[in-house]
């Protein structure tokens, strides 16, 4: 750690004892340009450090500093986190659900805080303590401010790690009598969802936890879609073959509003995967069918969400959620498929410990 | 650097021998953990060196190294070069201008060439020899056999670098008689275009070089948008207080299709800034003057580029061009500005190198 990363935010008035001078215009250089090199060098969470202080002490009409600590901060906080505190359905279906399953009295963890919004739900509805983490630092020490304005520092713990690193007896007095969590991404698994509660079920719950989310559904629909397909295959372009291109597609989904993209659904929706979040799913692969209602070329499947957040509470990202921050995820085909209305189609859907991937079970697919 | 990274790629059979077998397996996951722990150490080029050997190497069963590959592929080449290669707006204007700009026997400088497709183009209208440059080693090497497949190898050199290390006497054997580039972003100056150009112009082209972009224009269109400002502001949520996470706002500008997000403008489109290729263009600011047409809050101002690419040729962003893959820029303002039919609203245009910024000139914003 170099002597610029050590300085101390707490205490600014040591760095420039006497105002604005040339020391300190040259000290604002210095920790400008460490914090572009930590920013170019993919360390950004460093050089939001950095950059906080050369802020601080430039002059009003210095404004680098505080753009480059602007650029780093959107490399640790994804603007996703925006949309999803302002999704309206997710905030109140885990309310809902919240109230309807913690008691009074309850310990309980809440894995991956974000904002702290589940936390602070999860206080308000009686939890006699509420333990938390957030992974990365700038947002975990923003979930503490947070948690401190609305009052509910006496009850709420904000830890800075992953939960995997919490222990009982360290960081958790005794076991929590509820889990609460939203770490979905569009297709369920892709923010470590099964690993973290795997593990919060073998270390941090009692054996009887209630758990928020209970159960999910991870379902797909088969697309036709030339704009899609655009965004992952490439062969002609002003005449010029230029398929060598897609060695660099992507074999996985990526999210996006179905409803932007022209396309028409090829199949009613249809399960692609089940999840008990009260027992371990081991990776797998298994054959699903899917049933055309159209003729059609198949570009893609799209996926999305059910969580069974409490008794008669769900929660969504499917197409007709029209504003779900959380878009869907969309998964081309190396190959488009042909589809008849009627004539099932078989597809191998295969999952980890974080990832869902779907292919057709046949190679025949057809241009 | 390892010595799995210096593994040779053209010579697989010395790694395998006596074909896939224990010590095959042992060196798949040697390179799988290698490439891994790269992709993870922010190092996804060398990655994709590592896990292109392991993909090779590994069994039919073994989907890991395939999977961490593409994974290392996505964060070196980013997925809007799909899109870019179909947008037959954007080529198909580039194809115009280059037809019109280019003479039999001329030698062109194509700056960061991703597919190859302008230099293909330049090629195919009549250059004895195109020069052109990419950054990204991967992507230099899908450029140079694309320029294979085509049959263009003898007139076309990729070189992989960034244009600004190119020498006259070195990588070109002459200064370049015109220049085609497409290096802009949703706002125009976001790739590094003016220093790209400047540097060109100073180093590598003829002083009567033809230029493909001659001129370009940034517009601005003030909107009101809840929808926008929901991805880059937050108050309250659930009835807490979340604001303090607007630490982490972007400053600065973000892509997106306005046509996605419910908005209304409040002006009609005016003009922000205004750009010669053909000279230098050094930092500045300007006070520019936007006429509300109707009473409203504004959120945001939406911005976009038209490209005067050659007489009677122009190319652009704006949110009428419904299919076009840059979207449009729209950077949120800190505050909601109360706007009045009839009554200008004076915004401080700012810019660099690379940015654009935009904020109203007066601070007294209303909620």
């Amino acid at each position: 750690m170099t002597q610029q990363a050590e300085l101390s935010m707490s205490d600014p008035g040591r760095l420039a004892p006497a105002g604005p001078g040339p020391d300190t215009a040259e000290l604002v250089r210095s920790l400008t340009a460490r914090g572009e090199a930590l920013l170019h060098g993919s360390a950004a969470g460093e050089a939001v450090e950095c950059l906080r202080i050369a802020r601080m002490l430039a002059g009003p009409g210095d404004e680098r500093p505080a753009r480059l600590l602007n650029r780093a901060i959107r490399q640790v906080v994804p603007r996703w986190h925006f949309a999803m505190m302002n999704d309206h359905e997710r905030n109140a279906a885990y309310e809902e659900a919240i109230i309807a399953t913690v008691r009074p009295g309850d310990v309980v963890l809440d894995i991956g805080t974000g904002s702290g919004l589940l936390a602070l739900l999860a206080a308000k509805a009686g939890a006699s303590m509420v333990i938390t983490c957030e992974a990365e630092p700038v947002i975990a020490a923003a979930a503490q401010q947070i948690v401190l304005a609305n009052g509910y520092a006496d009850t709420i713990t904000v830890i800075n790690a992953r939960s995997t690193a919490l222990r009982v007896g360290v960081d958790l007095p005794t076991r929590a009598d509820v889990l609460v969590t939203e770490i979905f991404d569009c297709a369920l698994l892709g923010e470590h969802a099964l690993p973290a509660l795997e593990h919060a079920r073998r270390e941090l719950l009692t054996p009887d936890a209630r758990l928020v989310p209970r159960h999910a559904r991870l379902l797909g629909q088969l697309v036709e879609s030339d704009r899609l397909r655009s965004h992952n295959n490439v062969s002609v372009a002003c005449g010029f073959d230029v398929s060598t291109f897609n060695q660099f597609r992507s074999t996985e989904y990526f999210s996006t509003y179905l409803h932007s993209h022209d396309h028409r659904m090829l199949t009613a929706p249809f399960e692609l995967l089940k999840v008990d979040f009260g027992t371990d799913l081991p990776a797998g692969t298994s054959e699903v069918s899917a049933l055309p209602v159209s003729d059609g070329m198949c570009d893609a499947v799209a996926m999305w969400f059910e969580l069974d957040l409490a008794p008669g509470v769900s929660l969504s990202n499917g197409p007709h959620h029209r504003y779900t921050h959380w878009r869907q995820a969309v998964q081309t085909f190396d190959t488009r498929l042909r589809c008849e209305a009627g004539l099932p189609v078989a597809l191998n859907v295969s999952h980890d410990q974080e990832r869902v991937h779907v292919r057709p079970c046949s190679p025949t697919a057809d241009w």
